[in-house]
């Protein structure tokens, strides 16, 4: 028999997760979209994709809210298109990628680059905010199809294995005060449910900066018509 | 002004499509879910993806639904990960993964690489088959999370702009004898509803081996636990 090394997706741990795909992960998608907390869902969902580096779950996540906002890059990425992934996240000005493939990607710098290609972020280190103010946002967020929540975490708070990781939000369910994080380590975990208060755990650690990682909240900037809207 | 080539996004000829993130599309997706006909999309969704290059519809649309029928690669895509992306779609026994980037691939073709990766198909060109039959199995699948269903059709036939594409099918609305296509070319059309009967039409086109296009059903192959499977 033929030996094949490395993982084919790896165990959730579960709980805190709960499986997006499991019967009880579905009864929660119901329910949330019943109550309207999974407006973000169908809009974010469809420009859903993997990391397609180890350390790029920062630069995917980006590219993924960056399109489900409709903003445009203003430059081409394949044939006639213009369009956002990882590639297009390429700012010496913010962040080198072959750094990021290198070393990964900081909060500040994530931030940096969100900022650098058009989006308005209001950006949140969890030591400047706490938990309340966390849930208040996650609840606009997902009763929004125009806002979008980047978290930043470590996932030994989700008993995950890993370090530091970066996903958007997905929606929430208010009853189980439960978060949908769409892993953008999609080879890795299926999209699944935390405990707010768990992921809260896993933004308070500090990353290599020294700095706690935290939340984003991206949407499209207020302005008047411009060349960005004609061309669109 | 800089001036900025290319496009962003084409808007979707409506009628006969409906954008999914409409308020109409959102009422249909509702209706179907409550009937039970999204079941394949919920698992299919988290592996929906943006097809790489102009041409790489048809592969981008079988990574995504072997991914979503978890079917091990065997193989390493990056890290240590085994994983489906449209690179690992490179078989010269079926088609070199140049010859794809340089003039697409046919519905045969596709045919070849799905089952040459382990996945069981059934394969209808639709001159052998009829549009009762594609229904059936549209349903069949759509109320399935175990089966997907790839298309390979014309786009004229939605008064679309392009020719010949390819991409699976995430739902069904039995009502409105509607389809919901997950199109994998994300940077030109959103997911869409269309007339399941347009796009029967669509399906009926020759393609460039003079065949008339058609549909696939994918699925686990039956077999006894295997090296696969204990990887996994």
């Amino acid at each position: 028999m033929q030996k094949v090394n490395g993982y084919y997706k790896r165990p959730l741990p579960s709980p805190p997760a709960l499986d997006l795909h499991s019967p009880n992960g579905k009864q929660l998608f119901l329910e949330a979209i019943q109550n309207g907390t999974m407006e973000c869902f169908v809009k974010l969902i469809s420009f859903f994709q993997t990391q397609s580096e180890p350390t790029f779950c920062g630069l995917a996540t980006l590219s993924m809210v960056l399109n489900a906002l409709a903003i445009d890059p203003c430059r081409r990425w394949k044939g006639s298109w213009r369009w956002f992934d990882e590639s297009m996240l390429d700012l010496d000005c913010c962040v080198p990628l072959e750094k990021v493939k290198a070393e990964g990607i900081t909060f500040s710098e994530l931030l940096c680059l969100a900022q650098s290609v058009g989006a308005k972020v209001e950006a949140f280190h969890a030591s400047r905010s706490n938990i309340e103010e966390f849930r208040k946002y996650v609840v606009e967020c997902s009763t929004s199809e125009d806002h979008h929540v980047i978290l930043s975490y470590h996932r030994a708070a989700l008993k995950q294995t890993g370090n530091g990781h970066i996903s958007p939000i997905g929606g929430y369910h208010g009853g189980k005060d439960m978060v949908l994080i769409l892993d953008v380590a999609r080879f890795k975990y299926p999209p699944h449910w935390v405990p707010l208060e768990a992921l809260w755990e896993g933004m308070s650690c500090v990353d290599t900066t020294g700095q706690t990682r935290g939340f984003m909240v991206l949407s499209r900037p207020h302005r008047e018509p411009s060349m960005l809207d004609t061309l669109a």
